[in-house]
């Protein structure tokens, strides 16, 4: 059978940076802690295509991952991001050609949540993780990862809440009163939903779920599928009591990094974004930094 | 050449509901009463095919839409629905083998809004509507458009504001004093996407810039672009002073539909949705209702 | 603590369909026959709320998902429609003052697919499933459930194909040999989505994957995730040797279902949808049809 | 009133790179050639925020954008991305505090397209524009702005095709005749949609039309949405006649940008990326690649 994909290319005879398939959906079994869990992930996986070949074996994309994912449902993995990694590197290894591997991958993730113990529910968050594999001299792979998540909570506007402190004083004289001075007013809140991505060499890990912890605790509040009438106040009152801008909110969560990942080298680099879907306006409000942890760590707010 | 549509189905030789082309993107120009504004539209078009022919001539559609949507860059039409009626009937002119036809569209609709007249702006709505024509006895033929308008807007939790004044009372005991007895308190609010739509008879029009101030009047408050410190205070203790619960929402605004649109018939057909996308919530809350007219009219409390 | 929700209403007093809470993604495990399968399901439940009610206790909705669907973990379902009765029935028992409920529920779904033993993978498929309960005289509560299923498959264009004999063959005149009759010839394809819905009385089963084989009969050909160079030129081929339009797709579905769900009776009620995503133009090629199952059974065609 | 915006940080005292507005949904009119056309567009403008101040001040990001795009009702611009160059300056002259600014806009985008005059008929394209602004030395600004188009084609698998003709010929012996040897074969075709982004500096312009050319002559055949039969046969045999993968698209469209953008100088950066969303996979194929035109200048195959 004709190979054409190893023929020369008709036109433009030069390497092509990526060629690969995407939007391809997989269950995948992970091994966490205390639990076995099945993420459905979506996955693009590419590789580079030397000057020299017209077409990348891409049948073999999907065989691989039919192997290395399909494989999971008896043999769990530990991790989307060790699952990217192996996927990575196996790549090199099928398409001898190539110098250099991508995987990408998005999953939901579940985790339990509640104001109380008898309050828990599963709630979802989002999982992501890259694989980078580079074929080095002597044939050694490199392999960088990405590992990141997602989680929605709640932010309460601290500009508003000033002004509207302003605004009802002159209706009710009584707000002047010290005793309320920190009584926490209405504004708008909304929600938020803040991703964190680290870039990690090959041999350091982090457990996405203290990733997620730490965005929760940079939000005015978390939020909760259950909320019976008494929790649901505190919940509010709680909120208003942290106030956070989107600016707020990115600050603290990288602020928060340097200690909380003691364990992680300061070369590990940090993007950070948060978009608050505002309850008064029609569009939504972003705010984006990128850092290593060294420069995080450095600062003298963090 | 072989006319394939032609021929007898290979299987199955009954009459098909719906046959047509969808997602078609068009630029659709407008006529408004000061000013022609162009929509980006998205048109589905069908008509049902009879049990003795295999295929429908869907080239006739993608003609018909140039013909009809694309004449209007020099000739704009009075509204997205008398575009989509006459594009019904045009559809059983040209497929005579059909005996029913139907034309859905959707597009984003811009309004100026603004908290005062140096503050407003260009604010993102949609229209939709939907065309049906029926081919009668005779040759006659029928046509029943619906009209439909989102807007989003925002909504405060009268629940949560309730028991954060228990809860908050315990804490500050001067919030008994019978001077704060309507201070408006800290609840969750969050952004609201409401849909109306009409059922009308050929002949009935309605304004559609109406209907979305029709569900602008029944949310907490609407949400604008632009707010400066001192109109976001306003909007936010407005919005705080109305607290709905979606069925509030709804409920207001059938309630208000009869007097509104005082110039419609009872006959006509009212279906309305919303949505809050939920601050301390990562779901939605949604709420939903179908009646006509007449019934919404004899009601109490409407 | 003030019972908010259980007030009358301010504005429009009359019973709404439905209030409930949408977009609620949840984990649920399900016992297939061979197998132990994790779904990521998106969940609507609501119920209707009377006249004399501000609003519905939606934290019961929260605290339903959570007790039915959570325990799945621990203890797997038999598939999401039974999971989807019984959340509807368990609303009826918590919102005593409701007198319907419905449960909407969609889900991705893998099963084994490839054109050998060895060319297997997981492909994804969607689950679809609505319960809907009515609580009927004495109490005795009645539902009506559906069950869906979506499948990606090829369809080639029939039409094409003659017209290109035509054309090919005034440059290639040996095309008029009797050999070549039956040669396919080249023409558009493309990826066809195909949804199946059935509307079941409580005691009616059906297993989704039969709904899966059913669509997939009825396009050109499946579509698979592993194709070696040989597989690709015969799944080719195959697809050819049955071009189908939307038109043909939907027929033979429908034509097919009699015979394959022997077992279930006349009375259910089918709907079935086909969406081709056209190679040649920019936008979709659509076709629906509703019937029962009787009248597909009548049908000479059928 | 209090500013609360310019207060210090609480928490993580340090520079943040973007902080801004998204999802702001506009309608803008753009002056071409020979017609006035208004695109529906989708913002997302930000600045940064010094490490002295808690909030970026976004209600000048609305203020400015409805003053900017507003305004082009009356008096239209000449591109998308002129118009986001002048916002980009703006926020810097309105974010005293701010070094860099950046806007990003989408549009749909409406060209004429037809196999023959006669069959002409507005179809879909999308216009990608970005900007950003850097404050220098001594308060000159330079911005660098991203002309992007994307362009849905067909793509027929050269592969296929070439493994068909072998299986084919087993059971056609005529196929072997060599007056047949250049008779397209059936093979997979599919939706394929590009996108081209060249970064300019100021005072260097392209026309977004230029480059969705240069992407539909790369594909295996544009689409179009009015296709009689014989058209339809016409496009098919054409698309057939140029099989291409992914990577040739990507090849043939990265090879004729030197020649076809003569004027551009070399140190253009050029991005090109490729999806085919294969019609015999339910996943879709990939290419991506970046260089400068003057990199794809010196290309012996470019």
């Amino acid at each position: 059978m004709k190979d054409v994909h190893a023929l020369p290319p008709a036109e433009g005879g030069f390497r092509l940076l990526e060629v690969g398939i995407a939007d391809v959906r997989k269950p995948l079994t992970v091994q966490r802690r205390d639990r076995v869990v099945t993420l459905t992930v979506t996955f693009a996986v590419s590789v580079d295509l030397p000057a020299s070949r017209k077409g990348s074996d891409l049948s073999r994309n999907a065989e691989l991952l039919a192997e290395v994912v399909d494989a999971t449902v008896t043999r769990p993995v530990a991790s989307l991001e060790s699952a990217c990694s192996e996927i990575a590197r196996s790549l090199l290894a099928r398409h001898r050609y190539a110098t250099a591997s991508r995987v990408r991958a998005r999953a939901e993730y579940f985790l339990p949540r509640g104001v109380s113990p008898d309050r828990e529910s599963l709630e979802d968050f989002v999982l992501l993780a890259t694989a980078r594999a580079e074929r080095g001299a002597a044939g050694a792979v490199r392999v960088v990862r990405e590992v990141g998540t997602e989680a929605v909570g709640l932010t309460a506007c601290p500009c508003a809440m000033e002004n509207v402190r302003d605004q009802l004083t002159a209706d009710y004289p009584l707000l002047k009163d010290p005793s309320l001075a920190d009584l926490p007013l209405v504004t708008h809140n909304q929600r938020n939903r803040t991703r964190l991505t680290l870039e990690l060499e090959e041999g350091v890990d982090v457990e996405a779920d203290r990733m997620i912890e730490a965005i929760e605790a940079a939000q005015s509040s978390p939020t909760y599928a259950i909320l019976k009438r008494g929790d649901e106040a505190r919940v509010v009152v709680d909120a208003h009591r942290h106030p956070r801008f989107v600016e707020d909110v990115l600050r603290a969560l990288l602020a928060s990094l340097g200690a909380r990942f003691s364990d992680l080298p300061d070369s590990v680099r940090v993007r950070a974004e948060t978009v608050s879907e505002e309850s008064i306006h029609k569009y939504n409000v972003v705010a984006a930094h990128e850092a290593t942890l060294g420069e995080l760590r450095a600062n003298p707010g963090g």
